[in-house]
Formats: structure tokens, C-alpha cells, sequence
């Protein structure tokens, strides 16, 4: 909705590369073009480029995806200010992250604030999320929105997700538990491990060997994600998964580890 | 989708008229043109009006939304053969009539023909919908569908309530039997009554006094719909109730009208 509200055929939307792949698709249909702004070094803002793409609209997911980086509220706050188009930050994987960007919607006209219930609320069979920005961005999107873009079992489950925050809470902090061990063990065994403010993990093997990793897990019926691209194919993403999950995958490292280092 | 799909800015979609009035908000949000096809006598389908308007997509309600008439099969046929653009054929409400089009899809290469849960299965709040159409015109509407877009709550329950095929066929002759009873005594009561093929009647009191009626009902709690709009602000469209919301209804009216005759 976002897209087709504020882009139209040949306007520019800008997003740090890489991030989500769905964004060049969702400016595809809308016939916008899309420029890729670079991160700047250890995935910061590249808040100047971004400026200077000359854009009607600015993509942040925050945390990133596929690097699960986060950047301060205090950083898009000034992106913000200086962007003179709509900024959207897409807080799909907020959750799981110390801060967020719904604070920052008062005092900005142009920023729109997005969250999903298909990460945190692990309901992605819902389809359901939201967008919180002021009221003069709202009426535009409610121009463009269906007349009931949400069913009533939909609306009535998400309600009761949001309602039970002592149990999201309880599973985010299983999560991030989990994933400081499984950051810990592949540092262990000499991964680079980028931060993560997401529930997934993305880092590179040792000799950047993505592919192989990804390839070998698969052998073995666990699934990790690779993408074959610039900066990012000496990686993998791993989804946390349950402290079983993360034992069975850290298991199968340590035998292909052990397996090559015996040929 | 279908709008978003066949229609770009300036371009013409036909439609004969009066009929639902989403799509000319629908026509209006993607920038397309509408052209208004009045209706032949007896609400017979304009089809040579229609041709010559020039439109890039024609949209047909069937059984049509407020009159309840309907198009048979065989000229919708006729027009699908002789029009070079997209015609949609809304079934919304055709589990009420007594033909359907689905038939004509596989030899009618532009034809899309789409349908609802919403009226025919009782299920509005699931906002469930689908079309049948060739493969070489659903692969253009699956480029501009979002990934996901039916829950997975809302493809069980609208899954579960299609196999259920008696049950709905047995909500079907309720509602057929109450139309034909309602009619039959809102013309003992001198009504014109159009013939229904749909969950509604659409009629003119005596003295085509369509406004005087919405506002007399609804003063007792009964909500029928008044349009006021030419062809339309003499009648009323009543949507067939349970057989005590219909005996309620008559009463009211009886009431009303042994009031006026007291006055």
C-alpha cells in the first residue's frame, strides 16, 4: 500500500543495499525505479547517499535483513528531519531488537512506521501488519486500501497476540538467549559473526565458504538460507530456531568441520 | 488486482448502469476512466452500447447489484466473443440464480469470472474471494497479487465451507423460498417487484415512494437500502431476511401503510 500510495511510474525509491528482497519487487509492479544506496562500513546508515538519491521515498528495514543489524532511533531521527519524501522503516524484526522507531512518528510528518505479526508473534500465516505514522500519511494510505483489507478471525487473533505480551515477551527472550549461544558457539568455531538484532544469525564461515555450509546442511535436512550475491555469498543466515534445532544444526557443523579436516 | 492489472491511467472501463458502486472507486483509485452503459429495457444487457464505448475492460455484475436481474449466459457469450478487452464477470451473488458463467472460461480467452464467500456462503467477515479465468490471463494477475494474500485461517475456513456443498445448497432454497414469499406479498401490497436472482428483492412501493419507506422502517429498526439516484430513488433494496425478519418487516410495512390510509 505504501508503494502505491507514494510511487508512482518512474519515481525513485531508495533503500541501503543489501536489505529485503521484496522491495525491488514491490517498486517492480508499481513501475518506480529503485536505487541501492550502499551500507557504509560495518552496516551504518549511509544517511548522506541516501539524501542525495534524489528519492520521493526511503525503504529501512530496522533491523536489516538479511544482516540483522539495527540502526539507532537517534540516526533515522536525522535521516528523517533532512528527507524531504516519506521515510518508511519497516520494524518487521523489532521485537527482538533494544530499541525501536514508533517514538519518533509524533515529532516526524513524513515517517511511517510498519510491523508485522509474522516474525515476533511467530503468526506469519496471519498476514497480518500495520502501519503507524500521522494522520495526514494515514488518510493518503486509506485512499489506496481495500475496503476490508483484513478479515474478522484475522483481526480478532492478532488482537489477542498483542494483548499477550507476557507470553511475547517470554518467547523473545527465549530467542535472543538462544541466539547468543548459537553467536557464541560459531565464534567458537571461528565464524564472523555479525551482531544480531533479529532472530536469525548472519555470518560467515571460516574461508567464507556460504555455499558449501548451506549446501552440506541441506544434505542434512537443515535448511539455512544463502544468497548468491556481492557481500553477502561468504554467509549464511540462520533462523534461531528451539534449543533442540540449535543443537542439532551446531552438531552437524562440528562433523562437517571434523569430516574435512580428517580428508 | 483485476483493476490494477487490465487498467492504467486514462484508460476506459465500461460498465452498464446503474450497478455496484464499488467500481467506480475501484476505477477511480488506479486513475481509469468509467463509462456508464445505461441498461436496455427490462435491464437487458446494452451489449452494443458497450462495444462502442471503446472500453480496455467491461465489468458485469451477475445477477446485478441493486436490481437483482440477470444476464443469462448465452449473451454474455455473445458479448465475450465480440469485445477485444477483459470482461469480468462479478458472480458475487450467482448461487441465487439460476445459470452461471463459469462454463464459457475455457472458451472465452478473456473472460474472468469472480466470485465471493462473503454473500452465498454467509462468510462477509472472511473477505474471501476468487477468479476463474485461462492461465494466460491469471498469470498477468499473479504478477500483481502480493505474496500472500488469504491467511491461512481464512483458506481453511473458506475451503471447508465450499466442500460443505449441501449445507450451502440448503441455505440457497431458504433464501429462494423467502424471496419468492416476500415478493408475493409486497405485490398483494401493490409493489413493483422486480424478479430477484440474488439475496435481495429490489422494489417500488406505490407511489414510488422508495425514501418515504427507507425512513419509516428504519425509524422501527429495520434497515433496508435506499439509493438516491436516478432509476433507483423509487425502490428499495430489501435483503431477504429469516422468516421472522421478513414477517417483521411486512408487518411494518402493513402498519405504515394502514396509518397513511387513517391519515
Amino acid at each position: 500500500i505504501v508503494v502505491q500510495t507514494v510511487l508512482g511510474p518512474g519515481d525513485l525509491l531508495a533503500c541501503p543495499d543489501p536489505t529485503y528482497s521484496l522491495y525491488p519487487v514491490l517498486a517492480d509492479i508499481d513501475e518506480a525505479k529503485l536505487v541501492n544506496v550502499p551500507w557504509e562500513a560495518n552496516w551504518s546508515l549511509p544517511t548522506k547517499a541516501l539524501l542525495k538519491a534524489g528519492a520521493r521515498a526511503i525503504f529501512l528495514a530496522n533491523p536489516n535483513a538479511p544482516s540483522g543489524t539495527f540502526v539507532s532511533p537517534e540516526r533515522i531521527a536525522e535521516l528523517a528531519e533532512a528527507f524531504e519524501g516519506v521515510l518508511l522503516v519497516d520494524e518487521a524484526y523489532v521485537d527482538f531488537a533494544d530499541a525501536h522507531c514508533i517514538g519518533l512518528v509524533k515529532e516526524c510528518p513524513r515517517l511511517i512506521v510498519c510491523r508485522t505479526l509474522s516474525k515476533a508473534y511467530s503468526l506469519a500465516g496471519l498476514r497480518f501488519g500495520y502501519a503507524v505514522a500521522q494522520p495526514s500519511i494515514i488518510e493518503q494510505l486509506m485512499k489506496v486500501k481495500d475496503s476490508y483489507n483484513c478479515d474478522a478471525i484475522s483481526i480478532i487473533a492478532a488482537t489477542a497476540a498483542i494483548k499477550d505480551q507476557a507470553y511475547a515477551a517470554w518467547t523473545w527472550e527465549q530467542v535472543r538467549g538462544e541466539r547468543q549461544r548459537l553467536a557464541e558457539a560459531l565464534e567458537a568455531m571461528d565464524w564472523a559473526v555479525i551482531p544480531s538484532h533479529a532472530n536469525f544469525i548472519f555470518a560467515a564461515p571460516p574461508g567464507g565458504r556460504g555455499k558449501e555450509i548451506y549446501l552440506g546442511l541441506k544434505q542434512q535436512g537443515i535448511l539455512v538460507r544463502h544468497f548468491d550475491k556481492p557481500h553477502l555469498r561468504d554467509k549464511v543466515r540462520i533462523t534461531i530456531g528451539t534449543p533442540q534445532e540449535n543443537n542439532a544444526l551446531l552438531l552437524a557443523l562440528k562433523q562437517m568441520s571434523a569430516g574435512e579436516k580428517a580428508a
